[in-house]
């Protein structure tokens, strides 16, 4: 393994095409393309518009088992399943979600896919890129210090300073910041209270900017936001204190979708990241939408497995934004699959076929629940080096029982080479006409069905437990209007249930629902099952120790 | 006035050349210039490199008497004359600070200069721009969290937790983060202690990036900061808890000067942006630098007033930067005078001759200051229409006594056209060789005496009183090898002593010195006289209320 090269080095020996070309490949005029540096570009707004008498391309999911500390590979593939669309003769557009700088620092990898299959320039994508995530954390910010403010000079609108519940933001993993007392040194700044910060991608502006459609429906969703309460519980929203319209300003070019490319210059945006868990996962509706209009096949991915990350992009993001998927990819690896079924970290080198089957069960059920949505499911075998013949088969057989096919990839040391297989059957997939894409419940059903809905169907929970305050809280929030909204529940990625130490297919466990929250802005319920940790902390030995600049200028350590 | 147009309006009407077609004006190839959009860029640092045999251009500097709530026009008059020298054949090339965002949601105009002599696009200039403030932001909030984090997992350095010196930033006016306290929430959270955030121009990150001359020297200063202190009172570094190749990876972009263009489409950049009293208010020694070798003329400004501004100007950037200045221009208005001679904000309608005469007296001392330095002085009037042909002759005779010119110009109104005169006065004084610059105090002048020699030699202050723990602390820093460093006095930018209301030419007051505090990245000690504000508040009605994007997408009621 000692001539493996590492990520930031093959993104590094990439040989890029300047971005106006690859926006010429999209027929995207060079005026129409706001360079940022000479590899990476936003896509106009005007020329967005201009595309809306175009048909749309076909939309394919990329989503996963549910996530183990072996890896699965879910970006790299969507990345590497564009190429391969693109190598077999078909015009793709691949969509990813933006990655969050702060967890950089910290142990996260890069988020830009790995190996062969990488989005480029893959530093500046996980660092400031566009500056999409600042311009989010300061409108975020913005409204925050409005609050305060607003509470300062006299608190005309009544605003319960006990009940504020607009936190703010930063993109920093930074645990002291989770609770703070405010305010603090006297008059001159204000009436302390608790508060705290939360990571950017967990802000509700993130979700806003990845389900608005342009820039109007942007601000009226800014407004909509609900910062706290009266003292007689009814909700304060960000227009009454006048915020909307500059938090708007702020988030004018971040907007737009950012175009890249992938090692092999195929095109690709990346915009927009919200978090899988308090919110739902996906890139923006933006870019998606355009690159429907640009490409005959649309690749793009959801967060965390699909429990969570498809679940989330069918009933939230494709029944906000009218999209019809055409086929769904669920990633898989030998080695995550045999953790599914239960071999411990330390011993994924050695074959073990039968936990592989047994972890299969993990997968089969992911399989059962894309096809409720009506979308149709290839299995993408992420290869590893040391994956066994015999695994492989046995994954293989698997799916053949369900009436799918499982295809080995190997694009991470491949490229698109390594994936036409796949690309091949996920085109006649999705060109096939099967998908009858339906959400899994009806806009008008109660929220608490609602719930129940997902966590029955989905996570096979026998049962929906939740303390009265929570049952109050979501009647008030149907009798104010907002019963029709998606349920966003919020659960541990690493199972079906809100055990993460239950992996494989659990049966008849307990949906406890500790908390629920109204994004109104975003427009979705979230449902807080279990811990959600909504800011991270660095661990002991944080990767930033590891980062610095080479005598030639260039990152090292990033990955 | 029915018919005046907005800033603003004037900007977005402006005929913008490519950003690559100002880059050729200077010698910049397309290749090394980053754009982003169509109409800003960075300047690679290969590109900068190349320059290095290249012989300077001529330095000019422009500054203002006592700022009034009148208004001087000193960024106005900057772009003026640098459009008026381009007008007389001269290459000139304009130097500016960066904006904050944060103040242009409070009652702040914007800073891009105004009316027929700006830099566009000038909303882009007053927001996120290039994110070289977000960047600043997010450097300096890492090492902030990773200072609480080495506290939270055991605190090898033995960092004592009451005396962490570093707090963190936000681009943002927010009184209620002023005084906080952070780790709130049990042990998972870290040890709860006091803390704030200050605006992110006050950074010593911002500081720093503004006077390193590269990104070597830049991530050795970043190392330098000092964090706290242990228990026995010693220093601890950015770099003894390895934050500083982090930070440095983070403000790799940061550093490389932004290239933007005058409404009459001559080059400027505009870069870096820190404090004019914590800090020494200058743009970036790396534009600066990089102008030089560019254009025969750099025609740049300092903070405030010349009592601040030109003096860290000189003493701090000029004297670290190896620069010498070859002009000065004083900016005053008759209003501002007038306003110095003792009339209210309400009056200044009116012809008031005497009051002009009397206010003369604060021009005629930061005339008599800044020679002080070596450096000749060129006064502009910056012309308003209620100026009366009597009090512009009452300037120009007192000025003339004292062996300069003042010289009346309407770039505000006409573009170059209205500012030829001055121009042409600008460039023979900075051709004739008159300029012998050198600092006010030598570096190896004891600490309090750089105070006081600041403090009488520009203030005509009698006395400077400091309390023992100040006095003991310079002496401590001394001992420990700090003291050949500059002094960057903060005090009101309002008047000449530390009293905002004195105004005009104010003798024998007392400089009281607060507080010291050691900027080592940065590299100068600073002085505290008086109240410093380092995270402002907003207005009743602040300004973000009446900020929107139009139909059209345009952004309103910015400026």
């Amino acid at each position: 393994m000692g001539d493996v090269k590492t990520d930031i080095e093959i993104a590094r020996a990439a040989r890029k095409l300047p971005i106006q070309a690859i926006g010429e490949k999209l027929g995207i005029p060079a005026a129409q393309i706001m360079p940022y540096g000479h590899d990476k570009a936003k896509v106009s707004a005007e020329f967005i518009r201009s595309l809306s008498g175009r048909p749309d391309g076909k939309l394919i999911l990329v989503t996963a088992i549910n996530p183990t500390p072996a890896g699965e590979g879910k970006t790299t593939t969507t990345v590497g399943l564009g190429d391969g669309l693109n190598r077999i003769g078909r015009k793709t557009l691949i969509c990813l979600r933006e990655p969050s700088l702060g967890p950089c620092f910290g142990v996260k990898g890069g988020a830009a896919g790995g190996g062969y299959a990488q989005v480029v320039p893959m530093e500046d994508i996980n660092l400031h890129f566009t500056g999409d995530f600042h311009a989010i954390t300061s409108a975020h910010n913005l409204l925050a210090s409005l609050i305060d403010n607003h509470l300062y000079w006299g608190n005309e609108q009544g605003i319960d300073s006990r009940r504020v519940s607009w936190r703010r933001v930063m993109d920093m993993n930074d645990r002291a910041l989770r609770e703070v007392v405010c305010s603090l040194g006297g008059a001159t700044n204000g009436y302390p209270r608790e508060t705290g910060f939360d990571i950017t991608v967990a802000s509700e502006v993130m979700a806003i900017l990845c389900l608005a459609v342009d820039l109007e429906d942007l601000e009226r969703r800014l407004g909509d936001i609900i910062i706290g309460y009266r003292r007689d519980r009814s909700p304060v929203f960000a227009r009454d204190i006048k915020a909307d319209g500059a938090m708007a300003v702020l988030l004018k070019d971040a907007m737009q979708p950012n175009l890249v490319q992938t090692l092999e210059n195929n095109p690709a945006f990346v915009h927009g990241g919200p978090f899988a868990n308090i919110a739902h996962g996906c890139n923006s509706v933006v870019a998606t939408k355009t690159a429907l209009k640009l490409a005959d096949y649309v690749v793009t991915e959801a967060g965390f497995g699909a429990d969570l990350g498809a679940e989330k992009f069918f009933d939230i993001k494709c029944r906000k934004a009218g999209l019809k998927p055409a086929a769904a990819v669920i990633v898989a690896t030998i080695r995550a699959l045999k953790m599914n079924g239960g071999v411990s970290k330390e011993d994924l080198g050695h074959e073990n076929v039968d936990a592989v089957t047994r972890g299969c069960s993990n997968l089969g059920r992911h399989i059962a629940n894309v096809r409720r949505f009506g979308v149709p499911v290839v299995v993408a075998i992420n290869h590893f080096i040391s994956d066994t013949e015999a695994e492989i088969a046995a994954v293989r057989e698997y799916v053949s029982r369900l009436g799918a096919d499982a295809i080995v990839c190997r694009h991470w040391a491949e490229g698109s080479a390594g994936v036409e297989e796949l690309a091949r059957r996920v085109a006649e997939v999705a060109d096939s006409g099967q998908s009858a894409f339906k959400p899994l419940y009806p806009d008008n059903m109660p929220l608490m069905e609602k719930i129940e809905t997902v966590a029955s169907k989905i996570y096979h929970a026998a049962e929906v437990t939740a303390d009265k305050a929570a049952r109050d809280q979501l009647a008030t929030w149907e009798e104010q209007g907002y019963g029709n909204l998606p349920v966003c529940i919020a659960k541990t990625q690493y199972s079906f249930s809100t055990d993460p130490n239950l992996r494989g297919a659990p049966e008849g466990h307990v949906v406890h629902v500790r908390e629920v929250r109204l994004s109104a802005g975003a427009g979705f319920i979230v449902a807080i099952t279990g811990e959600i940790m909504t800011m991270p902390g660095l661990p002991r030995s944080p990767s930033s120790e590891r980062i610095f600049l080479n005598e030639q200028g260039y990152i090292e350590g990033l990955f």
